[in-house]
């Protein structure tokens, strides 16, 4: 794996490239032929959508945006290619958690200026391996010269369907969430040499950590199938996701079990973050066959109920009450 | 006027406060009642817009994203209110230049981890001032910590007219600017002490760098005349802003004059950016009392025409001819 550092002394930097340049380089790259955008990335002042041709059912328009930087967001070790990744999959991963298609996001970018453009060239080829792969065009952006790597992503989604809140749990929901968590944890621990695991385990780690598949299909799913009350994504731990879908709601949890992944220590699963899962709660008056068959769709299960906010947010074991701490991942 | 080193040692820094207060207390500010806006800052993973009550005529929606830092966008002397301000501003300037009517803003802020809370509430002051003028709203944001305050702005408006390109100005079109050109750059040019002015100017001139008035409501007018061929904004220079619609138009350009604000030497409002006045063209069939009337209804100056490409880009002064380099502004 390739370290920022590897790009420090080869080839030619941004610097000689020039800004026009690299515009035009990177805008290529980003081409649509997509008749509803009659303005791309490099194309105009701002990029223009044609919302009849856009083709969407779009009674509402979903936006996020969402900065990943060097000295916050990547670990040591993540390649220029994932960090272009992760650009784009945290801002997805907030469309998921409203239930909505996304369409299209905007890059703006703070490159240092000896930055190799080979460096360059692989952020770009990972913004657009994720859009790709989660069939969104990158639409526009903007080049600065920074003192480190930082990549604002801004998403935007439609959706007929009234967006899912966080706002919307009812005590006696159940509560679910999607895939295991701790897994990018694990991968930190892992790296940092705390933590020792089998080989695919490790690898699974390391590319959650590295290169997060946000929950966009789950998350239409969930908004689709009516059943569910609230949901939000799990970027900071399921800790504080809790919390904050507690507070919002004006709810409390109380938890059957915590879904960490594999070999991953519940303190990891429960208080660390970079899993990208979504967190959602199910109205309690559905039947257990229409729980089936959400559950056959998707990859999820069922952790918890919804119980009045007072009981406050705690784990259950037989007789046992275990309370879930406030913490998690906090900026400042 | 205060500056970022003042902020540096009084009160509580934002690392005290901690990521959820803050938000809390940012997106407190930002509050709108506008019945369109199901979710805004602060409320949910993302921002929600209901398109059928945005009450906007909007065939196409605009958007563009812009970033702007400490370390290569503002001047010495900056106050963190329109540092604020200027985040809004030229994300609005790139909105103005598409014809459109903007109506959201998302701000991503990075933000040192020992800033003062009170550099904070006059960077906020300052972006909920600029998104006032201009009837917007703030509908969502993200912070991170970062090595330099640090703000990228995505702003997205609608219009049911098709927005004005740069590709379509056309041989025998006129080319017109709003305002005068220059202000910025003498005002950074008295803050160096390389210009000396009236007292009035000096004001004038520090506005203009200080705290952009983005051209919104003439980028309107121009549009919705029908007699604007192509426009954009001028962000970098005249000269880099005439270059880049000419390569987009396929065009040359001949100049008569230069509409330099007062007491501006030539070369700053030729090479120098930061005035964010528009660039536009207009269609050359039109008759002479049209163009009056637009005359009067905006602040604009026609400055010349529109030439073949082979011709270049060139300031004609009687018989003489001189060449307008291709230089002004650029990141790397």
């Amino acid at each position: 794996m390739m370290r920022l550092d590897d790009y420090s002394d080869k080839g030619k930097e941004v610097e000689e490239l020039g800004e026009l340049e690299l515009i035009k380089q990177i805008s290529r790259r980003f081409k649509t032929d997509n008749p509803a955008i009659l303005a791309g990335a490099g194309d105009d002042d701002s990029a223009i959508i044609d919302l009849d041709l856009a083709n969407q059912t779009r009674r509402y328009l979903v936006v996020t945006t969402d900065t990943v930087q060097k000295s916050t967001h990547f670990p040591d070790g993540i390649s220029p290619f994932q960090m272009g990744w992760s650009a784009v999959a945290v801002n997805l991963s907030d469309i998921a958690a409203m239930g909505a298609r996304p369409f299209a996001i905007l890059i703006a970018m703070g490159i240092p200026e000896h930055t190799a453009t080979r460096f360059v060239d692989e952020l770009v080829a990972g913004i657009e391996a994720c859009a790709a792969s989660y069939d969104i065009m990158v639409i526009g952006g903007d080049i600065t010269k920074s003192l480190e790597p930082v990549l604002t992503g801004t998403c935007f989604g439609f959706t007929s369907i009234v967006p899912v809140r966080r706002s919307n749990a009812r005590v006696g929901d159940l509560v679910g969430v999607t895939g295991t968590l701790g897994n990018a944890a694990l991968g930190l621990k892992i790296l940092s040499g705390e933590a020792q695991v089998a080989e695919d385990v490790e690898h699974a780690a390391k590319l959650a950590l590295f290169q997060p598949m946000p929950r966009v299909k789950e998350g239409i799913i969930l908004a689709e199938s009516g059943m569910v009350t609230s949901m939000m994504d799990i970027s900071d731990g399921l800790a504080l996701s809790l919390a904050e879908l507690g507070r919002s709601s004006g709810v409390g949890f109380e938890l059957y079990k915590i879904p960490a992944g594999n070999e991953v220590p519940r303190e990891l699963a429960l208080y660390y973050g970079g899993d990208y899962e979504l967190l959602f709660t199910i109205d309690g008056a559905r039947g257990k066959s229409e729980l089936e068959e959400l559950s056959e769709e998707l990859d999820m299960s069922i952790i918890g109920r919804v119980v009045p906010a007072k009981a406050g947010i705690y784990l259950k074991n037989g007789a046992k009450r275990e309370e879930i701490a406030l913490k998690g991942y906090q900026h400042f």
